[in-house]
């Protein structure tokens, strides 16, 4: 049976190039659904699985888990989605539906999530089969290269954004790439002062084009020492480790300062300088399915805008070699 | 004028003892009241100002910002207090009142914070004079020498438990000293299932006593390793640096580690361990009058009860060596 072969692009082996590959696709469950991949965003954990880099990748592995593409298959039991509906797949292809977290709506904590693209191969393919609840509706108003990237860099930074930022925040966005551009983007629509921090000045213009009101080069102390006890949420995007003390200076009294990006750490707190500005350090980790809903709404709404760049699935190499050297501006998405 | 003159305890030079000292006391502001000091607590950070350990202290230094007594005068333009009322003074005699934080009724924040022992003389005294506001009335159905260490040591524990915690929480209570002993009681008294955990068996008896339903020595790895994933807040009381990783390893999806105590820091925090649990880092500091007022009406509502040792003011220097060398059972609290 030859339709039940889905062609994708897999390293067979960790650090390997991607090459054409393909598998038997296993029988739909009843709650699953089989997707007809159009648009996959490449993430840097992509990268950083390809390369093993966490020591829990199989091989061969198939990346992408920013995933776009129309239902072509339903399970027995699936009541939600519709034939040829279009639907997004993020970092998430299924949870155990059946703890705490689950039950709460808080799919991204369970212990027993399922990885898109490594309980599983991922998006990078012509077709990808889920956990129907994991195949989030996405409105029209939203082109599909566009949301792609959302479903993982987008969900990553409105989690927390939407969960510590208030009206009239004073928001600092650290680093202005894939995660960045659309940090900015969302805490502007959601009505902060939104200050873009990058390494150089070279993103200051792009930066005010996202939505940011002020632009600080974190290199440049006068700067940064500008910058010290005026905002009240600051959110990490970067993958580099900061100075963490000289960041938390930045924050005013009952701050929070939220990592998203994954730098190598540790973190390192001083103790003092916590207590006395009753600071908050928080992580966040994506965001469940109902909250990616959420996120696409917002963006329809507010006309939210992945800059992104879209090259046939075939040259995904060469998308990831530019992920890989942050060339990137600011999202590769990949088409089929 | 021999009225104006206060009979105090004062420390000459930095870790020097304390000795019968007097102070002129200046003319009463409009807005502060001078309170007949009864009782006053003594607090580990007594200690570290006595010792300069923060480079901050001015000599000569009265210790003391547990204190309670009774109104003796009260300036012109105060309304809300009367002339032998009871009331108690923390760690601030003062703010601003003008700023965000004072206008937010977060007091505790204010840049301007004037402590009770830094910008004025302390507790250790025969009387305090205060920003009226920082006398804070004591329910009667609070005994003085209770409610005095709950004005630092109370408030420290009991503001993180009331921002965090929620009836079921599952709460950890790390230290059991002056702030570790009240907290028990409080998560308790707030609906919490409470585990105390110190770093030797010998305190598991008087922890449930004061109402943990669970005690874990941390010394021991099997006890450490049966508490792994099981709290959603912990409350770290203790001075000394913990073994950060193992402790956020006690904690639940979505838990809040919050530090109070002070330990000396630095907070080394792992990223990925942050990041896969979604945990918050907070650190917390006393808390503003209103909380306080509200502690004690929880106080006096739950009948908690600060464990104390009580002697007379002219034994300072012994109570203070007691505090040193971590042997007070759990606050010591000076009367005159």
């Amino acid at each position: 049976m030859a339709e039940s072969f889905v062609n994708a692009f897999a390293a067979i082996k960790a650090g390997g190039p991607l090459e054409p590959w393909s598998f038997e696709r296993g029988a739909l469950g009843p709650q699953e659904v089989d997707i007809d991949v159009t648009h996959c965003g490449v993430c840097h954990t992509d990268l950083h699985l390809l390369d093993n880099d966490f020591g829990i990748t199989a091989y061969p592995f198939v990346p992408g888990h920013e995933a776009v593409g129309l239902v072509k298959a339903i399970g027995a039991d699936v009541t939600h989605l519709t034939l040829g509906q279009r639907v997004g797949v993020g970092w998430q292809r299924g949870s155990c539906g059946e703890c705490e977290w689950c039950g709460r709506g808080l799919q991204n904590l369970c212990a027993k999530s399922r990885p898109t693209c490594l309980a599983g191969y991922g998006g990078f393919a012509r077709s990808l089969c889920v956990d129907s609840y994991f195949g989030i509706p996405i409105p029209d108003g939203l082109d599909s290269a566009i949301a792609a990237p959302m479903l993982c860099a987008g969900i990553t930074v409105y989690s927390p954004l939407r969960r510590y930022l208030r009206p009239a925040s004073r928001v600092g966005i650290v680093g202005i790439g894939g995660l960045g551009h659309l940090a900015i983007q969302f805490a502007r629509a959601m009505g902060a002062e939104v200050t873009a921090i990058s390494t150089t000045q070279d993103k200051a213009a792009e930066a005010r084009r996202f939505g940011a009101h002020h632009f600080v080069a974190s290199t440049d102390p006068e700067q940064m020492k500008k910058l010290a006890g005026s905002l009240d949420l600051l959110i990490d995007t970067a993958t580099a480790n900061l100075d963490w003390s000289a960041y938390l200076a930045t924050l005013r009294q009952n701050g929070v300062f939220c990592i998203v990006g994954g730098p190598q750490g540790p973190v390192v707190l001083p103790v003092l300088q916590m207590i006395f500005g009753q600071y908050t350090f928080a992580a966040s980790m994506i965001g469940p399915p109902s909250e990616i809903e959420e996120m696409f709404r917002f963006a329809a709404l507010h006309d939210i805008r992945t800059a992104v760049e879209i090259v046939p699935m075939d040259q995904a190499n060469g998308a990831m070699a530019k992920v890989r050297s942050n060339k990137a501006r600011y999202r590769m998405v990949l088409t089929t």
